[in-house]
């Protein structure tokens, strides 16, 4: 059996639902030791959301930089599957198990293509998390740290994410949109609806700044995103009476946002049109990035074309990924398989996409080199 | 004892909370009987809120038909009572029991003051329920269907509710708002935050909607009413995902309006405010009534002045009561004790202003006949 399906099927084999590693890390540091790299591993966080196990490798030096970026933790597999979710399986052309396209299988592509281009690539290094599809706490941000402490910064970064959507390589995301969750609560005074002189009702107020929010354009998005975008979740009052007038009235917003925006940005901008009077509590799940097109974006999409003949399209739709992060401190594009089974029933991976991506992640290591 | 405080000991000694009657009715049909009435008792409605023990007693002819309204029902005592709130009790200046001013002791006082006019009163009529305290489904309706079937039509009539505030006699009800709840729905799409496209959010919809009716000015009021008034009393969504937008969204609100409006109005112009797509359904609590200044409520106002030496206010604050179904059929006005303790602990009554409020109804009597 090829590496590379050898080496997706051992990782799949192991059941590290976040934030489990099952033996995930020991598998691919063996696979890394063996293609020359130093391997450090990192463990870091305490219940329940951690420990977790983290690894860092890197192999040669000159050159550019290039890191690969990924994760070996997977989310639940569910109940349904036809064969066992870890147990590896090839039936026809597909490899079946969880983490088989999220993103085990791109893992095993970047180890393989790793281990044929020991004399064609510049240093090169692998940052790893099993804390991706959990709160994100422990994993690549606990590595970047150590990055940082240590003095490695990458010139180029490159995230195995599943992005390609219809056909493999037609997809490599160049950004992310951001997400920022808000809390809106008016407080009033209680009263009877009959004394309305009495009381101060917050519904009103409420209502006003929802309507502000709501006739707010934020942006108009720019080349490579949709306007950023906001939706009212919730409203809520909670009074289960007819004849009074509540004494508080909450609200709660969700804001989709583009790289023309910060999350403190636009929590700043909600309190200033709401006003004084209205509180505004915000919690950021994600900023959003952007790599502006460019060496990095042309050089995935060259090796891209060269294997598969599409032109990929440039895109920032889709959830948070790691690369929220990761482009602080390099360039960052994502190109991986198919994501259209990832985190459901069967995911499975066509093993030719899985040759093929091992291809592609070689061209890239060697025009980064060459760069 | 005088026969004032003697029959308002009796009636509070029965603990007629509703719908319970305990005795009620039948103390009052005798002691009607002994001046001079024919008493008619009518039984309403079945469990939960009934049956109900109602009253209807006249006497006389001739001259103005005045008609006594008034409830033997009580609401709750409640604990922490100084003394037993169903064993009357005078202490001090104080008569103290459960419906003593609200509205036991105006009771007494009208069939006292009936008693001492026997020669000098027209036809005289007690409406009386024990169903005002509570849905007041099976009282005063009920007994307004009878007297319709049987050809009874007063000429005028006097609500013995505690009108009075500060001082007794110092405030006449002539009318009351009325009181309409809605419940006003939108129904979206469901969908993901991420994707608005996909999803139709109705939250903006109904906050359109509520700052509609919140900029909305129903009404100017007029001489005897405050401007009618709307509050917007809930908003719920319920939505507990942050990333989710929600597939409905719910206000309430509540209208206390004046004479001006009518509570199917109002739903009819909510409904044309919102617009179509938006659901309205109302509840009308009560109608407003008002009775034009005039004869009798300078009638009332007169027997007032020469009793306590005060002017009166004429009213139509509060809550509602029975008059909004009386004033459908003759002129009505509300007159009785000062309302401060009902409702409340150690309920109590001026034994003197009971002795001033049978003298006030002896001299509106004796008017009526007059007139």
């Amino acid at each position: 059996m090829a590496e590379v399906i050898d080496l997706a099927g051992k990782l799949i084999a192991c059941p590290s639902v976040t934030p489990a590693d099952a033996g995930a890390m020991g598998v691919l540091a063996d696979a890394l030791s063996d293609a020359g790299f130093a391997v450090t591993r990192l463990t870091n966080g305490e219940a329940p959301d951690g420990p977790i196990e983290n690894l860092f490798a890197t192999r040669g030096s000159g050159g550019r930089h290039l890191a690969f970026a990924g994760h070996t933790d997977v989310v639940p597999p569910g109940a349904g599957w036809t064969s066992d979710p870890f147990a590896p399986e090839i039936r026809g052309d597909l490899l079946y198990g969880r983490g088989a396209v999220d993103m085990k299988g791109a893992i095993a592509a970047f180890v393989a293509a790793a281990a044929e281009t020991v004399d064609e690539a510049g240093q090169l290094s692998l940052v790893i998390t099993g804390d991706e599809e959990g709160p994100a706490t422990f994993g690549t941000v606990a590595l970047m740290a150590w990055m940082a402490a240590n003095g490695i910064r990458p010139d180029l970064i490159l995230v195995g994410e599943p992005t390609s959507s219809q056909r493999f390589g037609d997809t490599v995301k160049i950004g992310r949109r951001g997400s920022v969750n808000m809390v809106i609560e008016v407080a009033g005074t209680q009263g009877h609806v009959a004394y309305p002189h009495l009381a101060d009702n917050p519904v009103p107020r409420l209502v006003k700044a929802l309507a502000a929010l709501d006739a707010w354009t934020i942006d108009g998005g720019d080349d490579w995103f949709q306007p950023s975008n906001l939706e009212i979740t919730s409203v809520d009052v909670g009074n289960p009476a007819t004849n009074v007038i509540p004494a508080t009235a909450t609200a709660r917003i969700n804001i989709r946002f583009n790289a023309q925006q910060t999350g403190q940005g636009l929590i700043d901008r909600v309190q200033a049109i709401v006003g004084e009077g209205v509180s505004v509590t915000g919690r950021i799940s994600g900023e959003a990035f952007l790599t502006q097109p460019g060496e990095l974006s042309t050089l995935v999409a060259e090796a891209i074309a060269a294997e598969t003949g599409l032109t990929p399209e440039f895109s920032t739709t889709g959830g948070t990924s790691d690369a929220r992060f990761l482009s602080r401190i390099a360039p960052t594009v994502e190109f991986g398989l198919i994501n259209a089974t990832m985190h459901k029933l069967d995911e499975a991976v066509a093993v030719a996409d899985l040759h093929a991506l091992q291809r592609i992640y070689a061209r890239i290591i060697r025009a980064a080199a060459a760069g």
